[in-house]
């Protein structure tokens, strides 16, 4: 069975998976790489990295996905839509190497990109992207890429299998919250804690069996 | 040398220390007891409790102080001021046994309650509160003990030393919240974080010497 899966989304304790303003000189606003320097450390990004309990949970962002969905903000800084040559933060060889389904109200042709990375523009919602990306992904599960906003409209449709957040411990202030919307989460999840001796927490929210 | 300490204050994953609306019957509001269900579980409050990790950080709310202050919003439900019977939730013998220091805008004379408790009733800012609470604590330490709004205030003024949230796994959604205006926390405090077998996490924040 083909499941909807979000691994890593770093947020702070208050809530935030990224600073502001965004841009593309500072993606990821006043946080900076504050979010992701637990990921850095690992062995999953760096073969120097670190092999425990923080690559265990960070390596699971590349197995057995067959497409991903991400967001406009995700994909590029605010008003990539007005340049026609953006294609990603990632350079030719983007970390997907599958078909990658951009969320945006302007949509434009697919781009092919090396590693199996293909880029297409889908201004759909929730549910209608969902399921695009699982025809797509040819019986392996779906990855929502992020950001914040997509993952929040993605858990509040009901449509996440299991969501992966990791806490890291500052406090941001301002940016973009991933919990609005998200009242009674844990009705409908087994919700599960863990902290790594990096500082960050791993939070587990896997969807209970309606069997 | 007598500190400022802050413990066992239960916030939701969103950072809610309490729900709403909050009236008498619903102290809480629609959080009910969920935020403290983890501490009613301890040897702290029930000698039929678990006595690990959970435990051993509740216990610390007992131990060192010589003062209490606490915000209206802890004190009684909205419109306790008009009702000049209200002696606080807790019966005859309150568990504080220090003298209690409650912020209140309407203040009234002071009310000595059985066990060594007495409520006095300040209108101050923080570090003026504190300054009468640290010289009634006779050298101890002063617990600053909720809700959420004193909380905020006198970590934003830098007025405390050390502080202990346990992060419940629920969404609440709405109430309030315990980390406005608290940006940059981190830059302070020494934080550790760390999971319980009951699904809470502990979190502490040590204020870094300034030697």
């Amino acid at each position: 069975m083909s499941l909807t899966r979000i691994h890593n989304l770093s947020i702070s304790l208050d809530g935030f998976a990224t600073g502001e303003p965004q841009s593309k000189e500072a993606p990821f606003g006043h946080a900076g790489e504050r979010l992701h320097e637990w990921m850095f450390a690992t062995r999953f990004w760096d073969a120097e990295g670190t092999g425990g309990i923080d690559n265990a949970f960070a390596a699971r962002h590349d197995h057995g996905f067959g497409a991903e969905i991400m967001g406009a903000n995700k994909f590029g800084p605010p008003g990539w839509q007005d340049d026609p040559e953006w294609t990603g933060w990632w350079g030719p060889n983007p970390p997907f190497h599958t078909p990658t389904f951009v969320l945006t109200h302007h949509p434009r042709p697919p781009v092919e990109m090396e590693g199996g990375t293909t880029f297409h523009f889908l201004d759909a919602p929730p549910a209608e992207a969902l399921r695009i990306a699982r025809e797509a992904a040819g019986g392996l599960d779906v990855r929502i890429g992020g950001g914040a906003t997509v993952v929040r409209d993605f858990v509040a449709a009901g449509l996440v299998d299991h969501l992966h957040l990791v806490l890291v411990p500052i406090v941001l202030g301002r940016g973009v919250r991933v919990w609005d919307g998200l009242e009674a989460l844990e009705d409908d999840y087994t919700v599960e804690a863990v902290s790594s001796p990096s500082g960050v927490i791993h939070l587990t929210f896997t969807r209970r069996s309606t069997a």
